[in-house]
């Protein structure tokens, strides 16, 4: 399989997805599964990398994954458990049981220990805590004493320190010596007596540097340090802003206690990304092989706040009933109405967003943006006046309806612009996010405001 | 600047978000420039790293750009220009002039300097081609030669290779001594004669290995390449997956032309990300400093596929608008079937998307989500059956609308999981992008469907 695949080329799949698991791999799987050809399967799964054993764990059922760890279960690799869904990783967990997983964790970097105890059910993070070594233990309750989402929880403890007055030779000759060297480093931190990073120097600056050259000589000193308790959405917008590959975390008083490299980052923008997405398509959680009553439980709640959002909008047209009883037409006219307010509004809060977060609206220049977004809402409700004009005219031949859905349309299209940026940016301020928040609240007053202007219109004037 | 942030931590800034330039900062650079205070403003902006000046120019209106430009040209990093938006950019290339922009831009990476060619208007274009040395134009336009959004395009082209024979003693010689290294390199590149990769060594193991050390027993042959014309988002799965900081590139007979590294991909993940999340919220482009017309012109698109499906519900509203003059409650419970199925959808369509995106749904097992979510469907709409009936019940004390309520809901929802699943599917497969179209296309389906068996079932039963 990692042969096969080493180099990854554009044509080998025809819908331009890469399937690292091909339909064809997971076919041949599950036949060995079900013919019981254990030595077939075991020769198929043993060149798998933790990550795609991961992801056809992901693509089996229940009683095939058990068939899989059984068969490799002296050679699993743990850190497969890494790149598995919460479900699925739990499922292997208890099959493998508590002690066994506890015996191989010191295997894995001490962030991927961490990630993994964190993520167990409290019974079983206790029982563990008791099985590992004292050392282990103490370093993992360090990490927890810092806050869920911290930088701490994402750095590996182990990194590369040195004094600087050493020369680039005695750098190299401790690297070769010491134990306990992390698997991958990309930089060296030199600290002074106090442990406080004085200078940074990255590893290829090392290997071009000749074994006499001083230590403090070439060390970067403008580099980018990262307080431990610094949230992790802020770690992933300091790795691209700067570009970083990785970077020191320092305690409160300045001491670097770990290192965050870039796959981590990656990691949590993936996540984030994940979750903006997920948010603004109003789903609270995605697991895929959780069961379908789980899945049923977790989407209900936001489906609550879209049928509160319809009710509200419901009342004000049932308001205006008698009206509509008179015109069936309303009806019709008036879901235009609030469909393009709350469109034109989910446009301004997705844009502005993505300003807040790219730190390009904040609170010095607020004032610009909901200038230009009225505006721009002020030129599409002209642009879609005229249009809109146009077709009612042609289709109901009243004029009175034609004025009566042009101005609820501008007023309802201004309010989307102008709230689309306000909202946003009051629930940003007030340290809620905008991407679960701001889209139900402004369609509710766009549903609402949409619908009783332009019945409450309608009533006035027919 | 620089040296006050160092070290990021989470209490500096009141709502949680860093502003790297900070309100006060851009306050004191705006007083410099109406103060013409040329001395401070220098003293302000010469410490600025690239990426923060380029967040600056952002911050400041089109003419406070131009003092900044005047005040620093002589010191100006043109790695600047690549943290600018597409408009701020251009008005600065402008300004700067396409000669000297000629002249400084072999002080960039390959990649990047590729990158800033190849966003420059065609004109622009052809003439920075014209001005750049011979060796520069072959390079640019051997990768010009690739398609666009490929890891040729992501690539630099400076990268370490060396043959398998050597010693770690030799590697270190021959990177202290060459000309053209990397700026900086996370990995080594083996290659035999054809220059094909044999096998890689990450910077840390040449490190942890003595001068003596025969790079072919160090080496890692288990690494991953990827060829040129991979798209880019192809590349950033497989860095994702596989937790790489650096690959090589490889061209069609195999041999390296490039290395991709982590920083790059980060942005491409921010940049698919970033699309996605709009093209949720039905915005095509973003572009915070464009003038509101032209926002406005990027806005209409897709505001005109709102306004069809709005009209699609509205003709069929419309049809049966005898049945609504005859009960007006119709028209406020109408809206609710449509905003639940709709609401649905996404749901489905979102879940499904990231699925797909990290290769856990793919043809083999597409009948499973399927299933799946039919029965959450289900059951989501026997849950809000019971709720919306004890409400219908009490508001409008007929149990009629409470049947055609339930009847119309249940199938719009089970519609909603079942089409949300196929259709996004069916779009990737066609190879089209499923954030775009799979919404506007169910969200019209269950609008119509809603409305009509709603109505449908009203006209007949009341």
């Amino acid at each position: 399989m990692a042969n096969r695949l080493d180099t990854f080329r554009q044509d080998q799949d025809n819908d331009g997805l890469f399937d690292v698991i091909s339909s064809d791999f997971l076919h041949t799987i599950r036949l060995s599964i079900d013919s019981q050809n254990i030595q077939k399967l075991k020769e198929h799964l043993l060149p798998l990398e933790a990550p795609d054993l991961g992801l056809l764990l992901e693509q089996l059922d229940s009683d095939e994954r058990i068939t899989v760890i059984d068969t490799i279960r002296p050679d699993f690799d743990y850190d497969t458990l890494l790149y598995l869904s919460e479900h699925v990783q739990s499922e292997i967990i208890d099959y493998l049981g508590i002690d066994r997983l506890a015996r191989h964790l010191a295997e894995l970097d001490s962030d991927d220990a961490f990630t993994l105890i964190d993520e167990l059910p409290s019974e079983q993070q206790s029982e563990i805590l008791t099985k590992i070594s004292a050392s282990q233990r103490a370093s993992y309750e360090k990490i927890l004493s810092y806050p869920e989402d911290s930088a701490a929880r994402l750095m590996q403890q182990e990194f590369v320190a040195v004094p600087s007055f050493w020369k680039v030779g005695d750098v190299l000759k401790f690297i070769q010596k010491s134990k306990g060297m992390p698997d991958e480093f990309y930089e060296v931190y030199v600290v002074d007596p106090k442990h406080h990073v004085v200078g940074v120097i990255p590893n290829s600056l090392l290997l071009k540097t000749k074994t006499e050259g001083a230590i403090r000589e070439i060390m970067k000193t403008d580099f980018k340090s990262i307080s431990a308790n610094l949230d992790q959405e802020e770690v992933a917008y300091l790795f691209r802003h700067y570009d970083l590959v990785s970077a020191p975390v320092l305690d409160e008083s300045g001491r670097v206690i770990g290192m965050i490299t870039s796959d981590d980052v990656v990691d949590v923008i993936e996540e984030e990304a994940e979750k903006d997405i997920l948010q603004m398509a109003r789903v609270s959680e995605t697991d895929y092989n959780a069961p379908f009553y789980v899945t049923s439980y977790q989407r209900i709640g936001w489906l609550v706040v879209t049928l509160i959002n319809a009710l509200l909008g419901a009342v004000v047209i049932q308001h205006y009933h008698t009206t509509i009883e008179q015109k069936g037409a309303l009806a019709a006219l008036m879901t235009i109405v609030a469909a393009m307010g709350a469109s034109n509004g989910m446009q301004v809060i997705a844009v502005t967003m993505r300003a807040i977060s790219t730190r390009i609206i904040h609170s010095g220049n607020i004032w610009k943006p909901i200038g230009k977004e009225a505006l721009v809402g002020l030129m599409n409700a002209f642009v879609f006046s005229i249009i809109l004009s146009l077709i009612v005219v042609f289709w109901f031949k009243e004029p009175a309806l034609v004025w009566i859905l042009v101005i609820s349309f501008t007023f309802n299209m201004i309010w989307a612009s102008f709230g689309g940026v306000l909202m946003t940016y009051a629930i940003e301020k007030m340290g809620f996010d905008s991407a679960v928040s701001a889209g139900p609240l402004l369609t509710a007053t766009t549903d609402v405001l949409g619908f009783a202007c332009f019945l409450g219109l309608a009533t006035l004037v027919l």
